[in-house]
């Protein structure tokens, strides 16, 4: 089933404890598409880049099947870019450069050829941008879903809550859930953010996993792996958005459970992202790698639980 | 099976954004008591008190069915007390007082009726005091498992790591099993503590859930549930290790797949435990509310896996 993203493609440079980069290829458009790209080959993308984007980067993403017709290349534009360094513990970073560049006057135009896409992932980006695609479809998609940052609750409220009132799942971090809800209880957080509008919220807890609520008070936790090194944690939200839509485009099947598999195929994807810089190891994985990472989640988390009398 | 615990029996005094107490009864060996209880009978315990114990407390020990022969009362001593105050997000806490007391010069006596338990829970103490319990006993217990915290890294490494060989299953917080390790990925963590005797480590990761982890790089994830409200997290932890021992000493099963069991159900009675001050909420608990909190796990970690072609 044909899915459709919407999300930046840019340069990242990052600096973590083990080491530095140079630019590379980054944006959360690049990693939702190519961790989507495992499980569907009906991959629409629209974005925006200048004319520095490099032949070898463009390749990465028809490598992996992105049609990328509704990527607007600006005559003369700079790629957005983004440089950041992440502390000890992976857990926080200081951002060193964000040079908007071509995403600064975006304005989303989807193709004829993308009309009719059944699931849409809106990547992080500016709301308003969000709600353009999906009002340029004539056909709602069958699943939207949509990630955010508290940067956009800090400047752009009215317009992301009504982005936030059209979709059907919401992924943010557990911070920003608090945020947007006023509730320091994840659960009455949750119960806040689906009075809002989505069906589902997907809450991100990064090393600590992800939780899946829905409007009927169900809710389900996905561990994130444990791992020898967090080798750089970029693109792991992204990763997990790709990798959670993608398997539901491939399996067809919206129900609760099958979007608890979602989850943990995101976090899986998720936890091979962290484990080299950039795009380095999910770019180019193979189905064994994938599936041993799969076997290795179902040994995390599967228990037999018996009732005592 | 009968199981033995050694733990402290207490006063404390708890202050959170809810509300606050007067003395009340606390304990690392109250709480481990308490939650073994709802799965053995057979339950002695080693601990020390002061002539200020009153009989309020005395009986809720005995209605858990505990055996308190070892529980040496001290004449005209006074209760081990702890005093604290946790912070807003209920993740960290200050200690207002610690009166040692009658615990200051504890000489743990294993009352001849004691001998021959088949399982031995060393609940946070001295290490020496630890040791010396598990020394006394005439046959080794089939299963030791022992928790501790920072306090006895800073003061006591040489006793602790003695301690440490001796056990089968040692239970501490992630930051101590990093402190304990020198090892900030908690992979490598575990597998360093595990080098220094025990078969299994559990690390606790308090709202964040706990990690079971043996010698073959087996790991398994049990998340906390997220609840509504956390009212008071006191002898959340001890909870935690009175369910897990208590529910192995139920079902004798030492097996890595039924240790997954008996963390689900030791993380079902913390959350229990953190929903009122003190013992209020695990103290007199039906077999329906633990059933019924059993079923939310299930929901909260049930996912059944497929592979994808």
């Amino acid at each position: 089933m044909s899915l459709l993203i919407v999300g930046t493609v840019a340069f990242d440079k990052i600096e973590t404890p083990f080491g530095k980069t140079d630019k590379i290829l980054g944006g959360a458009g690049t990693y939702i598409g190519i961790a989507s790209s495992y499980f569907t080959d009906q991959l629409n993308i629209v974005s925006v880049i200048g004319e520095d984007f490099p032949e070898k980067y463009r390749k990465i993403l028809k490598d992996h099947k992105m049609n990328t017709e509704g990527i607007q290349e600006v005559k003369g534009g700079q790629t957005f870019f983004w440089e950041g360094k992440y502390h000890t513990d992976m857990n926080s970073r200081d951002t060193l450069a964000t040079e908007l560049n071509v995403l600064a006057d975006f304005d989303p135009i989807v193709p004829e050829s993308y009309q009719n896409c059944e699931f849409l992932m809106l990547g992080n980006l500016d709301p308003t941008v969000q709600s353009k695609v999906l009002t340029q479809l004539k056909t709602r998609p069958k699943l939207v879903v949509m990630d955010t940052m508290d940067f956009w609750m800090d400047i752009a409220w009215d317009a992301l809550m009504e982005t936030v009132s059209m979709v059907d799942v919401l992924t943010i971090n557990d911070e920003e859930a608090r945020q947007m809800s006023g509730e320091y209880s994840l659960v009455k957080a949750a119960r806040k953010i689906l009075s809002m509008g989505p069906k589902y919220l997907i809450i991100k807890k990064g090393e600590h996993g992800a939780l899946l609520f829905d409007k009927k008070e169900n809710c389900f936790f996905a561990p994130a792996l444990p791992l020898e090194e967090v080798f750089d944690p970029t693109g792991a939200g992204d990763t997990f958005a790709g990798g959670f839509i993608g398997y539901l485009a491939k399996t067809k099947d919206l129900s609760f459970s099958n979007m608890k598999r979602a989850i943990i195929y995101g976090s899986a994807l998720a936890s091979l992202t962290v484990e080299k810089f950039g795009t380095d190891k999910i770019a180019y994985l193979s189905q064994e790698a994938l599936n041993n990472r799969i076997e290795e989640f179902k040994a995390l988390v599967q228990v037999d639980i018996k009732m005592i009398d």
